[in-house]
């Protein structure tokens, strides 16, 4: 079984020797606070529609305590980002511990949630990517990470006996499953804009996006597991996917319906 | 076989009764370079990152003629996306003329090549959806169309016997193939944002694009399709994809890699 901890977003020590008394008394637990508004808004409206005027609005403080804590917006992006990639590389190493469909149903809904925590970053991603040399970078990393992860599940299965897939195919599979994990709030976005990263809207979406990239999985899958997987998806994801999963199984009749 | 015809992009008729002489002789001509020059430019630096000024200064005329033609820049992007719409739709009704692998192949390389030259659409589509409300509707439904098409696709590899996939899953194939299909070129974006998206890397693109997203239906085909697949692949791929494709078959090897 997959065991996962979360690290909260915490902010860097606070090292400015300047400032007045009132900032001085309390710099981390407003850097704090800083960052959970931010993360909020950015989350809600956008990165490019979100000012720091906007975020010290928010918290009623100044623009100038602000600019204390972050000089620069890009500093508030680059921090909340680091939060983020924290938690992903110790999720990701979860990958490892994945031995049967449970398992990867368990690892791949814990990722869409924390995706979920950041989805500013996803939203509007190659822009923030086009303005902000250290995520230029450091998501170039994120995505081979993910990657890696993948495999490694993959490959868990494999040497469990649940999965049988040409070695050939193994890379290909993977980097499909990686792009509907990076991808598939975008398309609930493109799909519902003025609501589908609302967080009323949370619960569906992430399963939607969990059962979609776990399920180019299944015909990989011996049939149990592949049986257990759509069940699973079922029960989670209601009449959004796999309507009739204890109708699927191997034996699979033949598709011709009208479009 | 997919027969597919293109639209070239043009712009609308020239309704406007003002302007100057100069302007009035060659209105056509101009607004259609306007809409050249703008879409290239998108494409190079991203939309939000050039302005009309640009796109008049690198016609060297003045921002007021390019005003004259389109009053304001959601208007430009708007009309591009009128020609991208077009051609996307004439071209997604090929996909019912789909009966092999190899016309699958054909139909989405073509669907790439479309992508490819409105690659700015794809770049930044998050934040232009939710800066202009035309596109905010009309690209829902470009995903249900691409959807339908995808379905389509399927249904005609099913009924020529090519095909088997439990009538449950092909939604939820046709979503994940829709995603990978729409996102790709974001995903090589992020891997390579200085050079992803310049000509040069094009062609590498397109296949990358096309293998992936056909490479999900590769469980559900017979041999026979299934070989010729990764064939195809093989031969337009060079060494990204499926670099042994005649040691793929039906007979999948277990995978045990280390990763």
């Amino acid at each position: 079984m997959v065991r996962c901890t979360y690290a909260r977003v915490s902010p860097r020590d606070h090292e400015t020797t300047g400032g007045t008394d009132m900032a001085k008394k309390a710099p981390r637990r407003t850097a704090q606070r800083i960052l959970e508004a931010a993360l909020d808004l950015f989350n809600r409206f956008g990165e490019p529609n979100v000012s720091t005027t906007l975020v010290a609005g928010e918290l009623n403080i100044s623009p100038g305590n602000l600019y204390y804590h972050y000089p620069a917006k890009e500093e508030l992006i680059n921090r909340l980002y680091e939060g983020y990639e924290a938690e992903l590389n110790e999720l990701l190493h979860a990958s490892e511990g994945v031995h049967d469909v449970e398992d990867a149903w368990f690892f791949m809904h814990t990722l869409f949630e924390l995706i979920w925590r950041y989805r500013f970053l996803y939203r509007d991603l190659n822009d923030l990517l086009s303005k902000n040399r250290h995520l230029e970078t450091q998501f170039q990393l994120v995505l081979k990470n993910k990657s890696r992860a993948i495999r490694q599940l993959i490959a868990g299965l494999s040497r469990a006996g649940h999965l049988e897939i040409d070695v050939h195919e193994v890379d290909t599979l993977a980097q499909s499953m990686v792009v509907v994990l990076t991808y598939w709030l975008s398309y609930e976005y493109v799909r519902n804009p003025r609501e589908a990263l609302e967080p009323a809207h949370a619960q569906g979406a992430l399963m939607r996006g969990a059962h979609h990239t776990l399920h180019q999985l299944a015909p990989y899958l011996g049939r149990e597991q592949r049986r257990h997987l759509l069940t699973l998806s079922h029960a989670y994801n209601g009449e959004d996917a796999g309507q009739h999963p204890s109708s699927s199984s191997n034996a699979t009749p033949r598709v011709d319906m009208a479009v």
